[in-house]
């Protein structure tokens, strides 16, 4: 196991109704910037519920609507504007993790002398930002409770994560009801997005990190349980919850610190990202298994046996790449079996951008589970098309 | 499941020469009560450490020692006089749960008008608290990352938890390293620890919370696993770890946020402690295996069904109460296995006090996974006289 620390200060108030505990806010200044999507808050009923609350509190507050999935630096740009403008003490994100993330580096562009994306660009230059509260919306991308941002520069072609301790929501409102409406299509890319973040935590060459691993296998069979119950029935409460709840501990510390790698899968996918604007969830759920299949060898066969075994239930007793790749098979099965698509070209991608993206894969030199080179990169792309 | 509200601020420094983070206790002040017990943190070098960075962070510092495992009130009153009379800023607890459960008590009788012991007997009185800050020597409690301190009245005879927000660790430093020297008894009576704070964690009436369960099973995976492993081989690095982060995750609200209950087997373990002054793990092992018994039927066995297959790899394939049994039988097997005693009688308890301690359980009433009566705790501390 390795050395870590654990920093999660972010308080979450969970469960039904628990939008009420937004009146926390309070504490942390008068002025509101309100960062969400599009109209979905607004049909839901969730919008009025905060806009509610906020008047109660006699707080003023300012809106920034319209944040893409993929969440551009546009916005971003636009946000601290407001924010700087109305004098804004505190950012509230409505919505799911491209809502979050836009919000959390609005919260430091604000007070940041330089552009935006040089926060993006390079982390350490988040000294300070402005203190940031979420509602969340979708169970995938566990930004609510940590103090990761993935923003996309159109202009450049670069989708790209930061990070810092200021960044984590001081809290987090998740009530699975908020999550009912959520489509087929989006919730199936949750899941997937869920499980890849676990992934990249369990494929890890770090030894010894026991407790973690089995963890990871608790939020893996967690997607696999209630995955297919929540496409069946959106409005099933459990389903929804212990996937939201999932959605958190797989990437608030838990599952990572004290085994945490580079990871592999989300690289090769925040490329398809900046280059397409696909659905982040599905990018992954497409990369993960020939990713599986290109780095299983004879060093790692044991980890996927464990994998094999551990979540899916295979017999142990077996030639261990035969456990291993139907391991992989399940995996592909089961995304599959949630409708989502398993190849590049069903989202629109096709080889003409392939090389320019593994080159770009490579500058950052993947070093995770197994390294990753240009050729690697190219192989997995490749294996999809 | 059911709503929850997550909030565990405290930092965690973990791994080989985390030590050298005790340097942040300079943000609380100038002035220290160092909290410890006898011998053994100055036999392992930790004490001179400790005054080291001290002494170099220019911070004054002064001791209550001699803190006894099952902390009683007294030394919180002492400690608390120190406290006063040198205006101490941060309290510092070096030891086990013990240590700091009692640091936690002084640093809110400090600030407190009354006397200590009303502190324990209702937690609502604790409004403010000096910040705390712990070095964890042994892998039990999980005192390390939550706001509870269970403290012995010896005069009356009570052991009682009490509980605030205000008392968890402004940070804690685990280091694995520091357990080396831990004796194979309470390294035992450590993992039984763990194991029943998981299980009264894990046997709920509350539906629902799956991922909760799964984690669950995690810790006492990892229990199972490297229990005798630390038994055998007291300086594997591994163990240590693994079973040291599994306590802090037993009892921090990982496991128990979303599916809480009342508690079991302490409150009946807590009459022993008081009257008997025995190793709270060792009363834990003792009185589990008899209560799964007696809870166990038509209600509970899907419970412990689970619990077989999902820990033990049992065949789902049986009898629900054929594979329950079993599943307790490996339970006691693998107490036993550790060399813990499981008969009252093996730690000179008779039958003496046993219906004043029943009726004092009966007080507070056992609302758990099955609610117990005084005629219940009767039967469960005969059936292991």
């Amino acid at each position: 196991m390795k050395n870590f620390h654990y920093n999660v200060p972010t308080e979450i108030f969970f469960g039904k109704g628990a939008i009420a505990n937004l009146s926390h806010i309070g504490r942390y200044g008068k002025r509101v910037l309100l960062v969400y999507g599009k109209d979905s808050i607004k049909k839901m009923g969730l919008y009025d519920k905060v806009v509610r609350i906020l008047e109660q509190l006699d707080m003023d507050f300012f809106e920034l609507s319209g944040v893409d999935p993929n969440p551009r630096i546009e916005s971003v740009r636009q946000g601290s504007v407001l924010c700087k403008k109305h004098g804004v003490d505190v950012v509230l994100a409505v919505g799911g993790g491209s809502v979050i993330d836009c919000a959390k580096v609005i919260a430091a562009a604000t007070v940041y002398e330089g552009d935006a994306w040089e926060l993006v660009l390079d982390s350490s230059k988040i000294v300070d930002a402005l203190p940031v509260v979420a509602i969340l919306t979708l169970a995938a991308t566990g930004s609510e409770m940590n103090g990761s941002a993935v923003i996309t520069n159109v202009e450049t072609r670069e989708k790209i994560g930061t990070y810092s301790t200021l960044l984590k929501p001081k809290f987090s409102i998740m009530d699975p009801e908020h999550t009912f409406t959520v489509s087929r299509a989006m919730t199936a890319a949750g899941v997937a997005d869920i499980m890849s973040h676990t992934f990249e935590n369990y494929f890890t060459p770090v030894k010894g990190a026991y407790v973690q691993a089995r963890i990871c296998e608790s939020l893996l069979k967690t997607c696999i349980h209630y995955g297919p119950i929540a496409l069946d029935e959106p409005t099933n409460y459990e389903a929804r919850a212990n996937l939201m709840w999932a959605g958190t501990l797989a990437i608030n510390g838990i599952c990572s610190l004290g085994q945490q790698t580079g990871w592999s899968v989300h690289p090769l996918q925040h490329q398809l990202g900046a280059y397409y604007d696909i659905t982040h969830g599905v990018g992954l759920a497409i990369l993960t298994p020939p990713w599986m299949r290109y780095v299983l060898s004879d060093e790692t066969v044991g980890k996927f046996v464990e994998y094999g075994v551990n979540v899916w239930g295979l017999d142990a007793n077996g030639d261990p790449f035969d456990i291993a790749n139907r391991a992989i098979d399940q995996t592909e099965a089961f995304f599959l079996s949630l409708g989502l698509p398993m190849t590049l070209s069903e989202v629109g991608i096709d080889s003409r951008y392939l090389e320019e993206m593994a080159k770009n894969c490579e500058r950052r030199t993947l070093q995770g589970f197994v390294p990753l080179t240009y050729r690697d990169s190219m192989a997995i792309y490749k294996a999809v098309l």
